[in-house]
């Protein structure tokens, strides 16, 4: 049985935190590029994606909630009406895969729960939509599973780099280059990111040379 | 039956991309502490804990393979006179589980690998040592991909965060205090060390009011 899966999903002005490397439309088009290959992944774990946003908006075909609240607000009001089981995940693990999606959809426990980088949560698997509420914004995994707790429901946390990985910063985009099989890589490629090993860390530079 | 995982340890002056946060004696006692935590880790998935080590020296009582060599050097000439299955483990992935080590010895594959932050190789699980070779430095995951081609290996990409993330720079040690429930975080707790949430991506901050 297909589970649904909830994508938020901010079209204008995106990824802020990648100005330093790209200007507003490759922020919006490489944001895009992110969601077809979280949404492909979603597909391919037998999910059925549609998104979630702020104003109207449509993007290949998919299913469109709008709801102008904030991002906590929108999921729990769709949470509150909805007792089948819900996948919600974020537009940005542009590294998702459909085996990654597949372990969390399958949990034995009441819900599964990935974490992302810096203590955030990149994607939650419920059981049961109304059981649950999500507090995103900051360290929110531990809240996360604090709720799971308050709730009564039992909590997977599954260990995946692929869903792990955020891309919001410059030096994301190392992960992204490197194991990314997507769109959204495909597209920084075009764009003249390339990997760069120096001493200690690789980072990624931008060669415009090629690319005008 | 039990797996031999191999780790090879520097005790003497590790970590030096910690310098900036952590003293010499502390980067000493950091490195191992989280030696510690994968030698937990691999006994807890069933394997046997051996070190390799450029000179000789006493961990916890732990079997020591000497080789005055380079990394690749000594651990190949460890493989070709070996035929059962090995576990080679960096002793910086102080995350890892035991069920996240579990998953790379019980692959299917001949062998298993988990990249690591840059395009590392964190672990690799080989069913039969002698028909692999290592070559680490650099971007070696995928050096390490093209070898087990070249020697007519299947190989099993294991997608896990917690192997995936590898100690090395301050930044890395934000993902430690989130997740770590072993020795090594509790060291840098002890140590003064707590997250920081600003704007943007949590950071840690080292207290040090409190530990002198």
């Amino acid at each position: 049985m297909s589970v649904p899966a909830l994508i938020p999903f901010k079209p204008r002005n995106p990824k802020t935190r990648l100005s330093c490397v790209l200007e507003l439309p490759e922020r919006e088009k490489f944001a895009q590029m992110m969601l077809c290959d979280v949404v492909v992944a979603a597909r391919e774990a037998g999910c059925e994606p549609f998104l979630l946003g702020t104003e109207p908006f449509s993007f290949n075909g998919l299913p469109v909630i709008v709801d102008p609240g904030g991002l906590n607000e929108s999921i729990n009001t769709y949470l509150e009406k909805n007792s089948g089981s819900l996948l919600i995940i974020m537009a940005d693990v542009a590294l998702a895969s459909g085996p990654a999606i597949r372990r969390l959809i399958t949990t034995k426990a009441d819900m599964a729960i990935v974490p992302g980088t810096g203590g955030g949560t990149n994607a939650i698997y419920l059981s049961s939509a109304d059981r649950f509420r999500v507090s995103y914004y900051g360290m929110s995994f531990e809240k996360h599973l604090r709720i799971a707790e308050e709730c009564g429901l039992s909590c997977e946390v599954v260990d995946s780099f692929l869903i792990h990985t955020d891309i919001d910063e410059r030096e994301d985009l190392v992960e992204l280059l490197i194991h990314g099989k997507g769109m959204s890589s495909r597209y920084l490629h075009e764009l003249g990111f390339v990997l760069s090993a120096d001493k200690g860390r690789v980072r990624v530079v931008r060669d415009t040379s090629g690319t005008e």
